[in-house]
């Protein structure tokens, strides 16, 4: 066995926490630093914030960059935010500091699409740094976009890539119930989706990535966001829903090449939102359709991604990765 | 666009044909050669032998020695057949050659658990000849082994995988047909899958492949085969079936580890078989079940996983490769 990977767990929301307690069972990572800014947990133990009946002799800090200089680590498991921007300072801090990282930053999925410039700096800090960076979790990162890439390794020739992911958020944790809008009018989801306070981050990145590994060059890629509405009285241990309000959120991503809808990511997410799923359908050579039935479990599942991708960075090439470049993605022992 | 992959293909058998009008279609792919024995097409044009309405200027060698010696090649697409030491010293010329191979061989998928001596000795010689060697298709190669593993990427914890695939034969061509029994008396099939006549070939491969990659150390691995019976008069192109003679064949393949089977592989192939399809089930955290509807048509897979791969081949370090350890399984634009 290898030396174990040094880990910095840097965010310690509901994410970020259920990361640190699967990294603490791994038996080739260790944690031996925390970053998080609530003040109600800085200075306190790591094992006592995560629950644990015993110390760890990791303190939770607010000040990573005095946290990087000090600490011997080889990766920051990083998350904070869904914006590429929110993340960018603290990531090249990280990737300074002379760590791997992965992060859960839905936009770092793929941030060669929105942000090229930015990207690209990245990649050459990486490089020089000698580290390897990624944005991965279930979605994005997996279920809409690596899985469906991995899948077309059974196909001659591929048309059209249709993706949708289904999730009752009815016994998902608040912060996902509010992200999605369940209880609001449709004026207050109007207003909030325009201003983009509602909605899942992400799925543009999944469907750029997956439109850069195929090779498929779209005129246009468009998105659009509506409210999943309730048609009778719904409660959650949260919310309460009146029918005619918000019970979650619709949202597409279209791909369009020569005039034709080539990929088409559809996702919802609503409280008792029905037949919930994860479903890949293949025009192509042979047809293939992909059923995850009852869909995968992203509180669950976004945690192994992180974990698991951070033993295929550490044996990758410098330089800003996506799910593309690393390593056959698959669980750590 | 770098510099087209010049193949050379060996086997020209159906999944041979398929495999190389396959690669006519791929721009950074260009045929260069062409081996087989059948003395009616040696000496004839791999256009011709096809079954295209041109030629392609590559002629049907029966001598892979001097025609590897006289052709600027890269890689070498091999489709002979399933049994590793049947396919030993062909791929040990091909690699002496200094090209890259992909091969069809089922036990090739994994050669280091059937044959660990001589899975050494050629990694050793690929290393030294700075080439690549990998075994794969559909099945070895992805549905019941790589597409399991990848899935593990979502998963915190695994217990047990367990997968099944059910293949309709009925619509499958005649050799296929004929490996799994169709027709046979019960006394027939077991005195041919006594002498190993009769069976897929590759199912343990899969199964240690798996054990493998989760660091799975397995007390026992198992195989098992038994005829699908037919229970009312079936016709194929082919074959007639009577009730109670053999439409097809069932096998399984278990792992077991402190006394616990952790990992089940369930193959039929068989005439009729209800549900075509494939499946996986993994107990863990999170639970994941994956169905592909209808399955994934083998004769088609096969091709497409075989060129689809020797994209990830030519840039892979060199040695004997798994499909754990080439790069992301995706299709080749």
């Amino acid at each position: 066995m290898s030396e174990p990977i040094r880990i910095i767990q840097y965010g310690l929301g509901a994410i970020g926490r259920a990361t640190a307690q699967l990294a603490l069972t791994k038996p080739n990572m260790q944690l031996v630093g925390a970053v998080d800014l609530d003040p109600k947990i800085v200075g306190r133990d790591l094992g006592e914030v995560l629950g644990l009946d015993k110390k760890l002799g990791v303190i939770v800090s607010d000040k990573p960059t005095v946290l990087f200089g000090q600490t011997q680590a080889d990766a920051v498991v990083h998350c904070t935010s869904s914006g590429f921007l929110d993340v960018y300072e603290q990531i090249l801090e990280i990737i300074r500091a002379g760590f791997h990282c992965v992060t859960s930053c839905e936009e770092a999925m793929f941030p060669w699409y929105r942000y090229p410039k930015l990207a690209a700096k990245l990649d050459d800090l990486c490089i020089t740094k000698e580290v390897v960076m990624v944005g991965t979790g279930v979605n994005p990162g997996f279920v809409m976009d690596t899985l469906a890439l991995v899948l077309t390794a059974a196909c001659q020739r591929v048309q059209t890539i249709r993706v949708a992911r289904v999730v009752d958020v009815a016994t998902r944790r608040e912060a996902l119930q509010r992200k999605v809008g369940v209880g609001l009018t449709r004026d207050e989801f109007q207003k909030l989706a325009q201003d983009k306070k509602i909605r899942h981050v992400g799925l543009t990145e999944s469907l750029a990535f997956l439109a850069d590994a195929l090779g498929w060059t779209l005129d246009d890629i468009s998105e659009e966001i509506e409210p999943v509405i309730a048609d009778k009285p719904i409660k959650t241990k949260f919310f309460s829903v009146k029918p005619g309000d918000v019970a979650g959120v619709h949202q597409f991503a279209r791909g369009v090449s020569g005039g034709k809808e080539r990929l088409q990511l559809d996702l919802q997410m609503a409280v008792g939102a029905p037949n919930p799923r994860d479903e890949i359908d293949i025009a192509g050579e042979p047809p293939l359709k992909l059923v995850l039935q009852g869909g995968v479990a992203g509180d669950v599942a976004t945690p192994a991604l992180l974990i698991n991708t951070l033993a295929r960075v550490v044996e990758a090439r410098p330089g800003l990765h996506t799910m593309r470049t690393l390593g056959l993605p698959r669980i750590v022992s």
